[in-house]
């Protein structure tokens, strides 16, 4: 079989047989087919899109192309839970412990940030000598010690997602719903927790703009986890404002930290148990049961304990007054009185990036103390002067006044009553 | 700007900016935008299309991006001929001593053999000690010496071109009208003559498999080379069965110069006169008088001694008794009595490059010798046993019986009444 011919297949609009899929990956893996190949394929992929069975072939032979881990085997009720990526995202830090406290097993494969996204990997980094797992020996030692596992992508699991994301960010194919199904769940798959919790935001300030976007990539991640046999629950989120009132990654470690002992912010308390309720009802619990259990174990503590042994079990020291801290703050003031109507998630994410708390380039280093807290919320009254946001400054150099300038346009104000959009717009269940 | 951007902007089914386009094609030329990004590129390109803004854009950055010729500076009313592939298709050997007799200088870009269409610079090559041009000084030496140049696509010559070819060639981009327009426009701008005469093949043996499709690349190349302001004549004509009645380098050789000593195939030769009034009406010649010209050149053997000249002039020898012989024919018998009512044109042409004629790989060499001949066409009636073909034996090893089989096979006898299509299906201007 000649490649060529595959790619001009796909491009005609053709379905790809399995043998071709599984020579495209391979040939990615090994190197054996050339870059510019296999950017062709991307890019008639992108546009001509994939069915189901070429998307759940691509999906097996990603998972094929490493190590499977088969986590599942060892700890069969092991839930994983992904998010596509939000903005003042800390759900990962306070679901993990809390589902644990609940007696659930929790493995999860952190990303470093990506875009205007801050990453769990960089979150987690800002806790002193806290060490993702990246071998099965290294998850299992760590889930046997606190219920949790976090590990990295490392290069023994689907190292053709390595490859062919890197192209990706390259070609400018990235925004392909079957390559985004492959990448997300061909690591899932490999890790392999018999659950899934995912959390797929819709919105400004995400990949799927729109809420008809958003369901779509949720239908197609729940379609094939299920036809690889494991149980999935989807959550279609709101990502239209800032989830958290914090961007930054010591910051968000603290707002992690909070929730975990009770207050917090409400928004992200709220869709951290909803997602920690549907992980614990895949794990076997009935719906009520889990919603008890899931309020038990943050009013008692005992979730906010177990994030200390999770901390330990991966080498860290649970000490969290030893976090970063802004050199400085900035209070940033509504320009005018009204009514909040929209906070643009995406220009704030790139404004904190750009302060310290992502990479603008693939080497840049990420700044703990660096970050954003966002004081107001759509459908929040404010009068002129009041600070709506205040930014946090790390040590990177940066044009202070444009950044609050920047940040003062991101809020939207009105005369007009607004409302925010439910926090939740979609549940998809693919247990049956 | 960023290079990715305007990959997804094309992808997105945008137009590019003059802007985005050149620093395409620069980046293609010093290989500072690497393959995969120029790949995905020539993907989007393939899918979405090109606006004839677009391009015209495109084949002018492609025509810069090395030495411009500009040989009608020199030589005013210089005519180009250029043909979309052919099998049977010897027409340049004739149409330049012919029109180049009619007082009507001739420059003309050949190409090495591509899939299976024989090259016109392979041909060539069968004449001894014969050398095309691949610089401006050598193109107008050869042109004032005999009024005719045969020239190479050196490494001068639209480089954007050679790279691009190469890529597309990889990624299954060749089938792109946009494209195909940019590589064929970009070259013949460089070399640079005011004049144009394209014969686009329509029909099962060529590139566009329809008519239509014929229509739409005349159409584009017409439009590009007015844009340009050169003026142009577009033929779209039949390659539903070979041109001519042989195929194989030496032996198309040999049907040239029997249609320019009064004999030889006389769909060529009808076909070649067309053309050559064509040119001879753009360089300023009544109609009725051009065709009166052309006639008496051939008549009155000028035509026959102006391609002695021309091969003098590119240091050959125009001896054509020395031509490669077969070594050895084999006739091909009608498996059944009937009309001929299809001539599979393609399949001829692969299996004279599996005698030899053509590459199977780059790294192929040519064997002069080897081809076939045509001897029964669309709408000839045959009995069974008469030869409709013969195999013209190289010294390339081959499945004789095959080969035999394969022939035969490409002729379709019925006994319902056929008739061949019209040579010359439309007829382009672009003078206006």
């Amino acid at each position: 079989m000649n490649f060529v011919e595959s790619i001009a297949r796909k491009r005609d609009g053709a379905e790809l047989r399995p043998e071709e899929i599984r020579a495209f990956v391979a040939g990615a893996t090994a190197g054996t087919i050339g870059d510019e190949q296999l950017a062709a394929m991307l890019m008639a992929i992108c546009l001509r899109g994939a069915s189901a069975e070429e998307t759940a072939v691509l999906v097996e032979a990603m998972r094929d192309s490493g190590a499977c881990w088969r986590l599942a085997e060892d700890f069969p009720g092991l839930v994983d839970k992904h998010s596509t990526g939000g903005v003042g995202d800390t759900v990962s830090l306070v679901f993990a412990p809390l589902v644990a406290a609940c007696g659930v097993p929790v493995a999860m494969m952190a990303g470093a940030g990506l875009g205007h996204t801050q990453g769990t990997l960089d979150k987690l980094a800002t806790i002193p000598s806290f060490r993702v797992a990246t071998t099965r020996g290294e998850a299992l030692d760590r889930l046997a010690a606190c219920g949790v596992c976090f590990a990295a992508q490392s290069d023994e699991i689907a190292p053709a997602d390595r490859k062919l994301y890197a192209l990706r960010d390259l070609t400018a194919t990235v925004p392909s719903l079957p390559l985004i199904v492959a990448s997300i769940m061909s690591k899932k798959l490999a890790v392999g927790a018999g659950h899934l919790v995912l959390d797929v935001k819709w919105g400004s300030g995400a990949f799927c703009r729109t809420l008809p976007e958003g369901r779509a990539l949720a239908g197609a991640l729940v379609s094939v986890a299920r036809r690889a046999g494991v149980s999935v629950r989807a959550l279609v989120t709101d990502m239209n404002q800032p989830l958290g009132d914090r961007l930054g990654t010591a910051s968000e470690v603290r707002a992690a930290v909070d929730v975990l002992e009770g207050h917090g912010d409400s928004r992200l308390r709220e869709l951290t148990c909803e997602l920690a309720v549907a992980a614990l009802t895949l794990a076997g619990e009935a719906a009520a049961a889990a919603a008890a259990r899931v309020t038990e174990a943050l009013a008692s503590g005992r979730a906010r304990e177990a994030l200390d042994r999770v901390v330990e079990a991966h080498g860290g020291r649970p000490d969290f007054s030893a976090l970063a801290m802004p050199l400085a703050s900035v209070d940033v003031a509504a320009p005018r009185a009204g009514i909040v109507t929209a906070v643009a998630a995406e220009e704030l994410g790139w404004i904190a990036v750009e302060l310290g708390s992502g990479r603008r380039n693939r080497e840049d280093l990420v700044d703990p103390a660096a970050g954003l807290v966002v004081h107001a919320r759509i459908g929040d009254r404010v009068v002129e002067g009041e600070p709506i946001a205040t930014v946090e400054l790390g040590t990177r150099r940066v044009d202070l006044g444009a950044i609050v300038a920047r940040t003062a346009a991101a809020f939207a104000i009105s005369d007009d009553d607004s409302s925010p959009l439910p926090l939740v717009a979609a549940r998809l269940d693919g247990t049956g």
